[in-house]
């Protein structure tokens, strides 16, 4: 079972480990690290990963930036940049992928806990991490061959602490317990499911 | 009380008419009709309407064009179009509002059906939809001034007959019926609230 895990932060790198550990063949994509270059942004470098790549069983995501701001404050250029980054760029991943992944595989996109929870200066987190949410719950309607969607929702890892700062009171979470909702679903049957790993209060 | 209605379509013209029939001071605008001209989809002409304008006490807009097509089929045009103009267009509409608008004032926008429920064809609806809930939910802890802000979730117009078959076994509503929502948002101390119009079985 051939793999690609895009990003190569910290839960970019526990994906990685956790699927190796299980058996599958991983073929590691970044902007600037990995076995091959890609920029989520960049729907031209998408197009050309899949084509360097060919058939693969699935497609897991790690990667996609947010630029908040708090609303009032927000410039075009946070909500373009988010929007192209963690926004249309899974869109576009799935969008390029799909002609090449195989029949009953499975992308598995990122969100994030901001959508759920309020925190200072949340908003633009939030709308692209609904905007992922909605895309991957509709795209499970969509995708042809048994091709499989679903999302994993973190909250902010034990293993970033310079963002510890933007969700004040959140329990951090491993990226390796991360990595395990990936694996969760690369290998069930399932779609699209919105895995959450949030340790807030209810 | 002013309240800018936005969209001259059969929700907008229903929302002006249960708003007037409530005493407020309706000031319509749309693309090519209405009292004022602005396109959600072109920020320059948002904050030339809001120039315009000047303070308001509240903005109910019920315009937002989305391009669907089946998943598999969609183009970068389908998806930049639909953020451009129902998504990062309606988020626009709040940033240029938002020094125009009164303490204590209100947005209502609009989001539609899909992104609870499935419909063919219906991802590209869907993800615009949940990024404005999200948006909406969120913006709601960071608004200054008790400005408030909700959104209307309308399911099929009754007086769209033409969308009927995007939605086969839904069951329509009047867009006076929705348009009560919109008067709901605007008169009750609710914000970050989804206010939904769906006859759609669980």
């Amino acid at each position: 079972m051939k793999v690609v895990v895009v990003g190569s932060g910290a839960l970019g790198g526990a994906v990685q480990q956790v699927l190796a550990e299980h058996g599958y063949e991983v073929l590691t994509v970044g902007r600037t690290s990995g076995m091959f270059r890609a920029d989520l942004s960049d729907r031209a470098s998408l197009d050309a990963l899949f084509a360097k790549l060919g058939s693969v069983d699935a497609v897991a995501n790690a990667a996609g930036d947010v630029f908040p701001a708090p609303l009032p404050q927000t410039t075009d250029d946070h909500w373009t940049k988010s929007f192209a980054a963690k926004g249309m760029g899974q869109i576009n991943l799935v969008r390029a992928g799909l002609p090449f992944i195989a029949d009953n595989g499975s992308f598995t996109l990122v969100s994030g806990v901001l959508g759920d929870e309020v925190a200072p200066a949340c908003t633009v987190g939030a709308t692209v991490n609904r905007l992922v949410e909605g895309f991957v719950q509709a795209a499970a309607s969509e995708l042809p061959r048994g091709v499989r969607i679903n999302c994993v929702s973190p909250t902010v890892l034990t293993e970033s602490p310079a963002y510890y700062d933007f969700f004040p009171g959140f329990t951090p979470v491993p990226a390796l317990e991360v990595a395990h909702a990936y694996l969760r679903a690369i290998a069930n049957p399932i779609t699209g499911r919105i895995l959450k790993l949030h340790k807030t209060n209810a």
